[in-house]
């Protein structure tokens, strides 16, 4: 059989991540990395993984049938999408919820003209989770939705407290309250007030030799949008101490509907993540949907689309037979 | 808008929740129930419910656009099944596991030659679940699966109940360990030896006046396997106890996957649900799904298909912007 070929378009942490997830999936095979960088300055995890610069990746047009963009979504994805989709059949993890539409429209005209297959905002959240909001809402439109976060990394949290001044190195947690969990759990369909009722921020932070601790804790608990509308806890630790115990990047979340399907009769469905690697499963995430991709543009699909559009057995390495007699 | 018009064939406890669930999705239009008895000994939960022999149900091809099928997969829906989707386009919960490839094989053969969609084996097990084993499995492809159910009423096991020497009445409840349940969840991928480790079945049981409840409760617990694979407690009430107090049918059950990504990453996925009526539920799902084989048979689909096949975008009254905005 032959293998799907696969390009790799941006190499941080989520780059990697498609690297060692692709080592899981048999039937495809990484045709390089594209860097911005010089390809000579970047050690890729494998020894025979091939890595190009982004200036190449025209005249591998024919050699690559899904480029998978690992770039972050403030800048690198706003730009490298459009273009990249002009030329490869792409999946991409955009995940600025509020500006999704405006990305969704310019990846979709881009794609059409292209002839060109885009899936955006494909990962977790975006992703999985919007995949089980769709679905749960759909089975049980009489009812609400619940998200909860963590305990797990935020990136950008982190990168807010290590703007702080006097704030040499830092990590955030975002830890939900078990309580409120547990509270939808047992079907009481909580209104809650505010964030700050479901969820809590928790603060290892390296501060420079000689910083004002007690200033560093007050600027990062008033910190608006961040920090403010949270119950915050900091915590002073040494730079050896992050190093040794804050080097992961743990995360996961809830997804939960709880409805009512007649009078005084409630159901609830839940989806849970725990993650020891958020981009290694967000990246596992990014290649199995990659597959998909590759047998809808084989079906005649171009333009964008969404997590929301893929059937699950396009996802499969399963034929139909097996999937009846083994998955259903 | 024009309503999708929706049929009932077969008018126990899960076409009765097909016929609360239609409530619920003002997009659909209940044309109304089909059964074998006769129409006028039938009493729907509605008063503005029409009641039809299932031998009108031809002269009613046009007035409905997806039949719902609600009868047993013991013996009403092998017979029922292909003879329905020879005319309409059908939704049913085919529940045996071990039958489906066969199922599949023959409603596909008869509605791709009557020009009609067909999903099988829709609800929640199989259904919802295999969605989940089938994602998470392409996601996760270096792990294991685990399914648990309960606590809930099977009424397989109720019936086998029943038919014991000397019980006037009874109920069996499914129950998962919570510490198997929990090993999972600490990702410890542990390998059960047998059934026994990961759920045990507890029975509710009505004798008859003088029955000797000794021999009642060894002929249950050896029962080959029913209960003789698992650990069984039994307990004697009274009919009016069983009346007041086990007179619903909750159910429920997860499925996780567990799996690496990398040597030490962990990573664990989890769908659960927590029904206060099994049939309710589950005839919200058939609903939800026949949205989606409305739609596909208007995109020109026919033959027989499953969950996996069905886009999730399909099941949903919101509109792709909708879905972009709010959704994703």
């Amino acid at each position: 059989m032959e293998k799907i070929k696969i390009g790799i378009y941006g190499y941080g942490n989520l780059g990697k991540g498609v690297e060692l997830a692709l080592k899981n999936n048999p039937d495809m095979q990484l045709v390089g990395i594209f860097t911005r960088r010089n390809p000579t300055d970047v050690y890729a995890l494998f020894n025979d993984t091939q890595v190009f610069s982004v200036d190449d990746a025209e005249k591998m047009k024919d050699k690559i049938d899904v480029m998978i963009l690992c770039g972050g979504s403030a800048t690198d994805l706003p730009e490298q999408g459009p273009k990249v989709c002009k030329l490869f059949n792409t999946v991409d993890s955009f995940d600025t919820h509020a500006k999704i539409p405006e990305y969704f429209s310019k990846m979709n005209s881009v794609a059409l003209e292209s002839n060109t297959l885009a899936l955006i905002s494909c990962g977790w959240d975006p992703g999985l989770f919007s995949l089980n909001r769709s679905l749960l809402e759909s089975v049980l439109p009489n009812g609400n939705n619940y998200v909860f976060y963590g305990r797990g990394l935020s990136q950008g949290h982190s990168d807010a407290l290590r703007r702080v001044e006097g704030v040499k190195n830092a990590v955030q947690y975002t830890v939900p309250y078990g309580e409120a969990v547990q509270r939808v759990r047992d079907g009481e369909n909580p209104n809650f007030a505010s964030v700050r009722e479901t969820m809590w921020r928790e603060c290892f932070v390296v501060p420079e030799d000689g910083a004002d601790k007690n200033k560093i804790e007050k600027e990062i608990k008033e910190m608006p949008n961040y920090f403010e509308p949270y119950n915050t806890v900091v915590h002073f630790i040494s730079e050896e101490e992050l190093k040794k115990n804050h080097n992961t990047m743990p995360h996961g979340g809830f997804v939960l509907r709880s409805g009512n399907t007649s009078e005084n009769t409630n159901q609830i469905a839940e989806f849970s993540l725990k993650l020891d690697s958020n981009p290694e499963f967000t990246a596992s995430v990014l290649v199995a949907y990659a597959r998909a991709i590759y047998r809808m543009k084989n079906q005649g699909n171009t333009g964008a689309i969404t997590v929301l559009d893929v059937p699950v057995s396009l996802l499969s390495s399963k034929n139909r037979d097996e999937l009846l007699k083994e998955i259903l």
